[in-house]
């Protein structure tokens, strides 16, 4: 797709497996540092933990503050495999995340350049850099395959 | 204001209060069950937990859902200060609760009547009922004299 490969977002692709085989929404989320240090990860946990803000953004964003100590994500990216819903578009910029790069877009509940378009309004106070599609065809197979199983019946 | 006075309401703006007192924007929030008994509270955290998701509404809402058990809020209500932000809104849909109660409007930051408006959007799956203005004039009192006491430089 022109894009160079990322370790980062091969690593959003893993942890996107690793929530599908606990039957969870395959989404998986990485932030890095400038030096492209990894300093927190997470995947979707919305069944696991029982709780709807449990998504992967969200989570990774928690970590990464615990991490290092601080409430501004200033310098940072996040590296996600599906485009961000209105809660964790919204936390990014809260979070003043200097970059997001996500893999396949969501037309469903997406509110970057789907939905809302978040950060495009007055509202909105911080905006990140954006580059969508890298790691797309996969992040989307990968999210394919999992509602096919479910719609089989043989999801967790 | 021809509203009828609440126990839930006012418990969230004494949450504010506290909030406030420690340092924090002042937001309180509540979540009631269907026989009005309060299921969780919770009031912005972010400088206390240095954590950009650690709002009133976020925190209630998990630790509703963890006082339940259950990943969904359905029939319950969220008593809220300010109107939610598009992480809150966002939230508040994703956690399917039936009512958001909220006292004043945010023309900077709200993402119910201004900004995003998120529940009319095709992107947002679920729709509480809203009702907007119980406790506005104490809630915007609390805030005001908040950001009033920032700028004197003897908030802490």
């Amino acid at each position: 797709m022109g894009f160079p490969s990322s370790p980062a977002m091969s690593r959003a692709l893993d942890l996107a497996r690793v929530a599908a085989a606990m039957g969870e929404v395959p989404v998986g989320a990485v932030v890095t540092d400038p030096s492209g240090q990894v300093v927190a990860e997470a995947h979707n946990r919305t069944r696991a933990d029982r709780d709807p803000t449990a998504h992967a953004e969200l989570l990774a964003i928690r970590r990464a503050t615990a991490a290092l100590g601080t409430e501004r994500l200033a310098g940072l990216t996040l590296w996600v495999t599906l485009e961000p819903c209105a809660m964790c578009a919204g936390a990014i910029a809260l979070a003043r995340l200097s970059r997001l790069v996500y893999a396949a877009p969501d037309p469903k509940a997406g509110a970057v350049v789907n939905g809302p378009r978040l950060f495009g309004l007055a509202t909105c106070h911080h905006r990140p850099e954006v580059v969508e599609g890298l790691g797309a065809a996969e992040a989307s197979q990968i999210l394919k395959d999992f509602f096919a199983r479910l719609r089989r019946g043989d999801g967790r």
